[in-house]
């Protein structure tokens, strides 16, 4: 069961209608109270110049404030589950205290089932590890926080030197930026090279596309 | 004098408290609907950490759309103007149709003499050529717009080859993702190489530290 906690409707901006429109690549990002921006918006700009991707945001209330400040509006709440192509889970300051919050990952457990793919960024793969889906699954993390993350789950066979790992249905990244890169791989792999690389030129992106390119994991002496 | 239409408060989101605490690096975000994600949060990811930074974002209304979907809150209005220290213009689609909001124009023009610096990325030029504030000024933009960004002022002294132009008040950048190049630029400006080669780690981010490191003007034969 999950806790009323879970769903604060403050605003009345959370619509009901259907989340997606019908033939869309369907894409849910979970947000929460001191998500790290870039851990999100890198990855929503790459994916958002796919053909008919459509994005929208899930979280326990309807307005979150990420660790830098400015505010985004969830477009549904965690009372629910949503059927999708891609769940994102970002990380930030705020997974510390989320790894705690039972409810949100037995939530969470119940929506990596109904999502075809699963990306999480930086120490968003903490929350996953606190579920058993990826257990025997090989993932990444942020590299700073390396020590931390993979403390939480023994059973996920931990890559300490990767930008990102792909392993079947999870796609998990390294530390912020790398969510960026990892999400034009994704690109790639659903639309081929050219696609990529034309989010790449729109975007004026310098793509280090190589999941073996980890400068951080030596940073951290890894 | 401004438009009525600039101003036009939804959910009572917006807070009617002063816009930044005392003592704090100010800094001011103006977002539209279709602004471009990481236009605006590249550089908010890279500005938020610095030591004492406070992030705000302005807009006509208290709910704006990115291209890409995801919704943020202003936390002020451009019904007033606002002291801050560095005033942030980020790009995108939604700047096609805002070079012909005079009234907007106007208010950029004021904005602009209340912040001690201002930082435009991609097409968030376009915003600040349709003005005369950097009249007889270096800058740059979106490579890809560049044809249509030039022509909007022919007294701006046009930079094709550069990631990043600094021309005292003004910061300008390429597209997208040349902005947050330049903005840990500015962070090394402000704050000295080692803190934003600190916020680069922190960030795990692949930042390539040469303002005239542009491949893109190349690219599209400027």
């Amino acid at each position: 069961m999950l806790s009323p906690a879970l769903a604060e409707p403050q605003s009345g901006l959370v619509s009901q209608a259907p989340l997606f429109q019908a033939g869309k690549y369907r894409i849910l990002a979970l947000v929460f109270d001191d998500y790290e921006t870039l851990d999100l918006h890198g990855p929503i700009e790459m994916l958002g110049h796919m053909p008919n991707a459509e994005i929208k945001l899930v979280a326990a209330k309807d307005v979150v404030r990420s660790y830098q400040g400015p505010r985004v509006v969830a477009d549904c709440l965690t009372n629910a589950l949503y059927e999708c192509d891609l769940f994102i889970i970002p990380g930030g300051l705020g997974t510390r205290t989320l790894v705690n919050d039972a409810a949100l990952i037995n939530w969470m457990e119940r929506q990596v089932a109904l999502s075809q793919s699963v990306f999480t960024i930086c120490t968003g793969t903490a929350l996953i590890a606190k579920t058993k889906v990826m257990n025997g699954l090989k993932a990444t993390t942020n590299k700073m926080a390396y020590p931390w993350v993979t403390s939480l789950n023994e059973h996920i066979v931990w890559q300490p030197k990767a930008r990102w790992v792909d392993d079947g249905k999870f796609l998990t990244s390294s530390g912020v930026s790398a969510g960026t890169d990892a999400a034009l791989y994704w690109v790639a792999k659903l639309h081929g090279d050219k696609e990529a690389r034309r989010i790449q030129r729109l975007t004026e992106y310098q793509w280090i596309n190589d999941a073996n390119n980890d400068p951080y994991a030596a940073h951290f002496d890894l």
